[in-house]
C-alpha cells in the first residue's frame, strides 16, 4: 500500500478516536475551561481540524475554501506567524459555535482531506504526519482538560464509567544499574519524530541506578505522614514559595475523606488512594521534595532514555518527571515556517516528563519523546521515578 | 378570587417568561460566565427556583423533599445565613447539572408550589410575592448578563432575531421645574414593594429642574467628540482613574466601525448608534462627567421620584443613575431571617438608578423602585437625564 | 493690624508647626512609603511647600523663580491642571532630594512668601488660607502616615517620647436628644471653609438621640469577645467581604499579647488598650457592623452637626464616621482653576467623618468640617459615636 | 603567616570594601527598596554581619552576645533552618535600625571576629571564607541595587562621580574554535569555591566555535533598529509574552533621547550608548533573541568555561547568559546545617551566567563560577557572547 493510502487510513482512526473521546459530554461541558492552562474540548476538537485546514488544505489545496472565515482567528492556539488569534484565557466564552458546528467542521476537513491526500508529495505526507501525532497530544490534553474541569465541580461527575482496576502490588524499588560513559539518544530514522526529539547525539552518563518502577501511592502517603508538605529542607527555594502560597498539602485531586483517609478524583469520579498504584498529578517541586526525602534524585533525561533503550518497563501509567531542563538538543534547529514553532519556542524554564500515561493515545509514544511542563504545573497525569548515584 | 388564586396565576406567568427568556439558548450559552459580575442562565434559572424551594417549601411545606440536596450549596447567591455556597466567579464550570436538569428542577419546584400555594397563611404569600419580585429582577440580570457573555464572542451573535427599531427624535430637551420645600417619597400601602423602599418620609427639595427625558446617543456622541473621556477636568477622581486603567473611550458595546462611524452590539446584534435613542450602558463615573460636561448634574433620588410622581415621562429604555448614594431610609430595618439579607447589607458605596429598562419585565418598576449598582459598572442598561438648580 | 500682617503671623505658626513635627525623624523616616494611600515625611513637607510656590508665588508674584524645576513634578500630588506628576505608590523610592533640601525648599518659599505677603490683594490672601488649612490637612496625614510605617517595623519604634495619659472612665452612655424638623447645617459667613462645606443649607431632621460621647475602647473589647467578627449578619456586604479577605479582627494596631489581652501600636509605642479611651483605628464597615450589633446606627451628617452646633461634647480624640456619603451639599460649585480639585472630585465611594482626632492641629476643626475616606480606609484616627431613632 | 592570619588580613579588605562602596549614601538611600528583587545598602551590610554573627560568633564562640536580639529576625535572608524572619518587599521599611546603627553592628561583629579568628579550627576558616564569598557577592548587589534605586528617581542621581570611560572599538568578533570530545569543568582543589561549582566532572562538547568578546551595544542596536522587538519569531515564547506584557523595547536603562538616539543609566548617571562598549541588562530572553537574530546561539556553560580555561578573553565587563539551565553537577550535595541552603536550593527555574562584571569585587571570579538569574531578569550587569555549531 502506498505511504498515502497507509496514512489516511491511520488518519481515520485518529480522527475518530477523537470523537469518541469526546463522546460522553454534553455543549456545555465541552465548552467550559477550568483554567488558563486549559482548553475546553470543543476548542481542542476544533483546533487540530484548524491545523490541517490551515497547514495542508488552504496552503496546499487549490481552490479549498475555509469552512468559516471566522475560525482561523479562534482556533489558532500560539502560531504567531499565522496571525492574530482569540485571547487564550477567553476561550470558555465561545458558547458558538455549538458543538454541533465544530463537528461538522471537522467533517468537513475530512471530508478535503480525504480527496486530497492521495495527491500529497511526501513533505505533505509529513505534515499530515505530524497534524495526527499533533491531534494526539491534544487526545491527552482533552482528557486531563476535562480532568480538572470535572473536578471543580462540587457535584464530582465522572467522566468514564469503565471502573479503574486496583493495581497490583509492585514489590519493593529494584535498582537498575545504567549504563555509563558515552552513549547516544535522541530519535533517528525514517519513522515520525517531533524536531525536538533529535538530532541523534552523544550523551555522557555517570555511575547511577534507576528504580525499576515509578513511586506508588504508598510511598507518597509516607511521603505526606512524614510531614514532607511542611518540611521546607526537603524543598527548592520555588517550590516551597509555590507549596506555601498555594497551601498544597497533597498530590491535585486527593482529598482527605471524613474518616482521615485520602480519596483521590479521576476519571471514573471519586475513589479510595489505590496504594499500590503510581503516584499522580504532582508537581516536579513535589517530585524533587519527594526524591530528596526519599535520599535519591531524579533521573536525567539521558538516564532515563537509555535505561527505556536496555528494556526499563515502562508504567505507562504516569508521565515521570526527570531532572532535566527542556533544552535543544546539539545541533538542534527549528523546522521552517509556522510549523516550526512547534516545539523550540517552548524551550525555556521547563522540565522534561518521560514515559506516557493511562491518557496518551496508543502508539503515541517512543523512548525519545520528550515532554515538558513548568515545574508547578500537575493537571497532567504527572508521577516519578527515582534514581541514584552509585 | 382569593389571593393566593391571584398570586398562582402571577406566579405562572412569571415562572414562564424565565422559561421564554432562555428559549433560544443552547445549554453552552446557558452555562458560560462572561466576568465575575454576571452569571449563566442557567444558575439564574436555578437559583430563582431555590428561593421557592427553600423559604417556602422548605421552610413551610411539611414533607417536602429537596429535589436534589446538592442544590442549596450550587444556587444559593449570598444569604449568609443559608451556609456555606458555591464561589461565585466559578458558577461557569458548572456544566452539570445541564440546562434540562435546570428545567427540571423548576418543575418539580413549580409543581409543588402550585399544590401548596393554596394553603399558605398572609405572610407566606407575602413571601411568594418577593420570591416572584426576585424572580424578576433576574430575568434582567438573565438579559444583561447574556449580552455581556455575547459581546466577549468575535462571532457577536444576537440574542433575538427581532430587530430593533430607530428611536424617533426626541427634540431638544425641556427642563421641568420640580416641586420645592418638604415633600414625600418611598413606598406606602398594601402593594408589594422592596424593604429598602420605605419608610415614606419626607424629604426637602431646593429648587431644581428636571430634563424631559434621558441623554441621547447623539448628545453622548457630542460629549465623546469634544474629548470628554480625555478631560481630567470633568471626571471624579475615581472615574479617572478608572478611565486610564481601563482605557475606556466610549459606552460599553460601542466600537468604532471601519468609516469612524460607531456601532452598537445589543440583543439583536450590531447595529449603528442610534442618534435618537437614550445612550446606555453607561457608569456612573461617565453619567457624572456627561452632566459636568453639559453644565448640569445627576437628579438625585428625591427629584427624580417626587417629578415622576407628578407625571415625568419615563423612557422605559433604561435606568437613569441619580446622583444619591444607595442609603438606608430613614427608619428603615432589614426584614427577619434569611430574607432580610435581601437589600440592605448592599448599603455601602452603590448608587440609586430609577426608572427601567428594556430589560425590566413587565408590571416590575414603580416610581418608588431603587436599583443600585456600584459607580464603575455599566453592563447594565444604564443611561442618565439630566438635571440643574435654578 | 491688616489682615495681611495677621495671616503672616498665622504662616509663621503652621509652618513651624509642620517642621517640629518631622523634628525626630531621620532621613530614612522621612523618606519610607508604607503602603499606596500614605506618603512619607519628607514628601508632606515638600508638597505642601509647593502648594505656596506654585498657586502663589509661580503665579502671582512676578520675577519668581522655582527653587527646583524638577520639584513640581515631584511634589504635585493630584492636581490634573498642573500637568504630569510622579506616581503616588513610587514616592518612598525618592531618597533625593534629601530631607535637608527640602528643608531648605520650605525656608526658600517661606521667605518669598514673607516677602510678597503685604501685596497681596483679598483674593490671594484667601489662598494664602486655603495653603494653610491645606498645611493642617497634611500635618494630621504625616502623623497617620508615620505611625502606619513605624507600625511595619518589627522594632515598633515610638513616634513620640511623651506618654499617653490613661483616660477617665467616661461611664456608660447617654442620649441626646436631638433637633428635629427643618435645620440648617453647613459652612456661611467670613471665616474661611473649604468649598465643600457650604453652602449653607437647609436639612430635615427625623426624631433621634445621639450618644454624649464615642464609643470606647472597653465597648468595642465587648462587641470583639462576642465574635462581632465573626458573625457575618452584623456586616455590610461590602464589609464582610472585607474583613474576610484581609483576615481582619480586630481594630488596626491592636495585637493579642501572650496572657490573651490586648495591646495597641500608637506614636507612643505599644501600650495596652485603655478601655476608657476611644476606640480609634476602626473603619466604616467595623463602624457599622459595632453599631449593628449595638442595636443603634451611625448618626447623619447633619444629626452629627446639628448636634454639635448645640454642645454636643466633642472628644476631640478621633474622628467620628457617620452614615452619610460624601456628596455635595445643594448649590455646591468648585472654585475656578487647579484649587477646584480640592474637593469635589472626590465626591464618589466615601464617607463623612466629623469631629476631629489628636492628630489633628489645635484651631483646625469646626462643627461644618466634613472629613472624608472610604469605608475600609483605617489608619487614619477614625471611630464612632452611636445614633438611634426615637 | 598562619591561614587564620591571612585571612583576618582578607577579612578586613573585605568588610573595607563594602563600607566603601556604602560610602555617598545617605541614610535614605542606604533604606529604601525599589522593587521586591532588590534590598537596601544597609539591608545588604547588615545581612552580611549577620552571616559571621550567626554562622561563626553565635554557634562556636562561647559567651558570645549577639549585638541586638532582633536582629537575626531582621537580617536573615533565606534561610529556613534559621527560623522566621521579615518578610523581604517590606525590607525597605525598616527605616530603623539607622544606618549608623548597622555600622555600629558590624564593628561589633569585625571586632568579636578578630578577636576569635586565631582560635578558629579549619572547619571554621571555610565557614569564614565563605561569608567573605557571600559578602562579595552582596558588595555587586549592593550596587546593581541602588543603581536601580537611582533609575526610578526622575532626579537620576549618579552613584559615582567617577565619570565612565569610552570604550576602544572591539572589532568584528573572531570565532574561536573550543575543544571537543569529552572535557573537564567544576572547581577542585583546596582553594574556595561554593559547593555548587563542583564536582569536577567530565562534559562532552560538540564541534562549536565561541565568540572572542561579548556583544556590543552597537551590535544590539543593530538588533534594535531591525526591529528585533516587534518580531515573535525570534523569542522564545516565555520571551514574547514578557516583552508584551512589560512593553520591553530595549535594555534596561536605555531610553530614546529628544534627538532619537540612545542614552543609558548608569552608576556615573545619564550616558549617551558606547556603541564600543558590551551591551549590558539584558535579560535571558533578549539574550536568546539576540543570538536567533544574529544566527547563532548561546554558548553552553561548558562551552565557556572549556574556553576560558584555554584562554578566551574575559571581558570583565559582564555577566554573560549561557544556554545552560541552572542545575546539579553529577554527584552534587549541599553542605550540611543552614550554610547547605547557599545554593542548591535555587536549581530550579534559573540560567547560569558566566565570567563576572564591573560590580563584580576584585578576586572574587573564576572559571568555575555559576552566577544564575531568572530569564527574565535584568538588572544585574548581564550581556552575553555568541556561539555556533560548526
Amino acid at each position: 500500500m502506498p505511504r498515502s493510502g497507509e496514512l489516511l487510513e491511520r488518519f481515520r482512526q485518529v480522527r475518530t478516536h477523537s470523537l469518541r473521546l469526546a463522546e460522553g459530554l454534553s455543549d456545555a461541558d465541552a465548552t467550559a475551561q477550568s483554567m488558563d492552562d486549559a482548553s475546553p474540548t470543543k476548542w481542542h476538537l476544533a483546533h487540530i481540524s484548524w491545523f490541517f485546514e490551515t497547514f495542508l488544505l488552504r496552503d496546499h489545496v487549490p481552490g479549498y475554501r475555509l469552512f468559516d472565515e471566522a475560525f482561523p482567528y479562534l482556533f489558532n492556539s500560539y502560531y504567531e506567524a499565522e496571525g492574530a488569534r482569540h485571547a487564550r484565557p477567553e476561550r470558555g466564552l465561545l458558547t458558538r459555535p455549538s458543538i454541533d458546528q465544530v463537528l461538522a467542521y471537522r467533517s468537513h476537513v475530512d471530508g478535503a482531506m480525504a480527496e486530497a491526500m492521495a495527491g500529497f508529495p511526501e513533505e505533505l505526507l509529513d505534515l499530515v504526519e505530524l497534524g495526527l501525532n499533533h491531534e494526539q497530544q491534544h487526545q491527552e490534553l482533552l482528557l486531563t482538560d476535562i480532568l480538572h474541569l470535572f473536578s471543580r465541580n462540587p457535584l464530582k461527575p465522572a467522566y468514564s464509567a469503565k471502573p479503574t482496576a486496583r493495581a497490583a502490588d509492585p514489590g519493593p524499588v529494584q535498582w537498575i544499574e545504567g549504563r555509563t560513559g558515552i552513549q547516544q539518544i535522541g530519535h533517528d530514522g525514517p519513522a515520525f519524530a517531533f524536531d525536538c526529539e533529535g538530532p541523534r547525539h552523544d550523551v555522557l552518563l555517570n555511575p547511577h541506578a534507576i528504580a525499576n518502577r515509578p513511586v506508588t501511592n504508598g510511598e507518597w502517603l509516607g511521603f505526606l505522614e512524614d510531614g514532607g508538605y511542611r518540611d521546607a529542607r526537603l524543598w527548592l527555594s520555588d517550590g516551597w514559595a509555590w507549596v506555601q502560597a498555594e497551601a498544597i498539602e497533597a498530590p491535585l485531586y486527593w482529598s482527605r475523606t471524613s474518616d482521615q483517609r485520602w480519596s483521590e478524583f479521576g476519571l471514573s469520579g471519586t475513589l479510595d488512594v489505590d496504594p499500590s498504584a503510581p503516584v499522580k498529578h504532582v508537581s516536579h517541586y513535589e517530585a524533587d521534595a519527594f526524591a530528596t526525602w526519599a535520599g535519591a534524585r531524579l533521573p536525567t533525561e539521558a538516564e532515563w532514555e537509555v535505561a527505556a533503550s536496555d528494556g526499563l518497563p515502562n508504567s505507562g501509567a504516569v508521565w515521570e518527571w526527570t531532572g532535566s531542563a527542556y533544552l535543544p538538543y546539539p545541533g538542534f534547529a527549528p523546522a521552517d515556517g509556522a510549523v516550526g514553532e512547534y516545539n523550540g519556542k517552548f524551550m525555556s524554564g521547563q522540565a522534561v516528563l518521560k514515559g506516557g500515561s493511562i491518557a496518551t493515545p496508543p502508539g503515541h509514544v517512543r523512548t525519545s519523546y520528550r515532554n515538558f511542563f513548568y515545574p508547578h504545573q500537575r493537571w497532567q497525569f504527572c508521577g516519578l521515578r527515582l534514581a541514584k548515584n552509585i
